[in-house]
């Protein structure tokens, strides 16, 4: 099988990595707009080769779209205006309901796969691609009564060989889950940084006492606002939704706190340790 | 030497190994009030013996405390009274005005170090002690000047020794850097437990969906109310302004959103980027 991954960066450039080590794709191509990208993701050994997209429509059995989501809509159409009934277009973007709205009634829908590979770091570009990356992890697949068999058979089939376990929902619900579990987490983070940034105004002293917990939690604080704002902009009414209610529980520990209020802090604490039994 | 922990918890626990593996102590005498505790402190090995406190101000050099911070002044107290002027007394709680202000005209003052190193886990208990814990970090020696020179050199002798970088702060800065950079973390994390546990349902979907962010910024919800709760309330004041200002970038992230100004998110996301540079 001949892939071709467009946007090859953190998400598109590990996925290049887990198709090789598992003899997935013999032959793997690589589209960038960015030339310091396309130089690095052949000196890393992501791709076999930097192509253009037309070249990509014209040898490729699978095009993977792993660009921020705010491209991703106006791009898969441009690919399935293009594509024959035997290739697969897929993409691997967190936020689906303008995407399939989108592709909705396009005449090759079918051969389209909306796909959400539940990993991400902070990091971004390919010299950030790792090895590994989606294994043990949940991929959702959405909509998949809208793909042919043969399209969602062959997806599915990759990630299970990658080691992702696939889950299927519709496109709002998954954008909903995403934001209620994954984009939320990703706002608390940007706003923990930028309270500590506003409040501790001597640097040293963070760079002294930040200790493990605040170190992970502030972690996805450094991730890259050309991924972030597509997607919070994309998924705004859900996350708007998820943002009043973590606001809302910030200021129960708000007040709980200014009434001295020993038990009911210790009851909001122990409600939220419960969060332990669900993960694992 | 012989050293006296009293509470071989994760802190207690962690730290008896690690003068235990540098060679700093020939003798480790455990102190807990639970039954379980101290079973358990014994059969990992992690002290020599288990004695009451009685016996603990009879035999040590140096004296530890590593109990929830709402103990500590009172049991200060009760230590200081005690001992000879030979012996030492220091603390690891994270939170320092109030012993401070108790134990400020005690005669004894002088044989007491207080500390706070940084660095823990969302786990406890001596099951959680881990090996190398402190290594790299930095701890907070609170009014060094009120030492004697010899308790202070013995207390960062051995903290230098176990691989710290000692820093030196009044109580009042402690108790504020610590809320600004250490204690706000937790919350955060608390409240984005609760959040999700609230708005989403489908417990099936949090485990399926929590990617590594996720996970990573919701580990202190794990942490234990029976530590967290004292220190809150220990260092409401400063909490209360932190968590005044982290509400406050929260609700900034929701005007932006729901004004649809990409601009403005970019900006924020931008300045919250710049912890990257701080933290290395």
């Amino acid at each position: 099988m001949i892939t071709a991954i467009i946007g090859i960066g953190l998400i598109g450039g590990s996925f290049a990595l887990s198709l090789r080590d598992n003899n997935i794709s013999n032959t793997i191509l690589g589209v960038d707009n960015s030339d310091i990208n396309r130089k690095k993701a052949l000196e890393l050994g992501l791709v076999d080769r930097m192509v253009t997209i037309e070249e990509a429509i014209e040898c490729a059995d699978l095009i993977v779209i792993a660009t921020p989501v705010d491209s991703i809509p106006i791009l898969s159409v441009k690919l399935l205006n293009k594509i024959s009934k035997q290739q697969i277009v897929m993409d691997m973007g967190s936020i689906k309901s303008e995407l399939s709205e989108i592709i909705a009634l396009h005449p090759n829908r079918d051969r389209y796969v909306a796909t959400h590979p539940m990993w991400g770091t902070e990091h971004s570009g390919p010299e950030s691609a790792v090895k590994g990356a989606f294994t043990g992890r949940t991929v959702v697949i959405c909509d998949k009564e809208l793909s042919a068999e043969d399209a969602l058979a062959t997806v599915v089939d990759m990630y299970v060989k990658i080691g992702m376990r696939p889950k299927y929902m519709s496109s709002e619900e998954q954008d909903m889950h995403s934001a209620y579990i994954s984009h939320i987490s990703h706002i608390t983070s940007f706003a923990l940084a930028l309270t500590v940034l506003e409040k501790e105004r001597e640097e040293e002293h963070i760079f002294d006492l930040a200790g493990g917990g605040f170190e992970s939690t502030v972690r996805l604080a450094k991730s890259s606002p050309k991924t972030w704002v597509p997607i919070l902009s994309q998924n705004k009414y859900n996350i708007l939704e998820v943002l009043r209610e973590h606001i809302h529980q910030l200021q129960i520990f708000r007040k709980l706190l200014e009434k001295d209020d020993i038990k009911g802090l210790t009851d909001i604490m122990t409600k939220a340790n419960t969060i332990t039994r669900i993960l694992k």
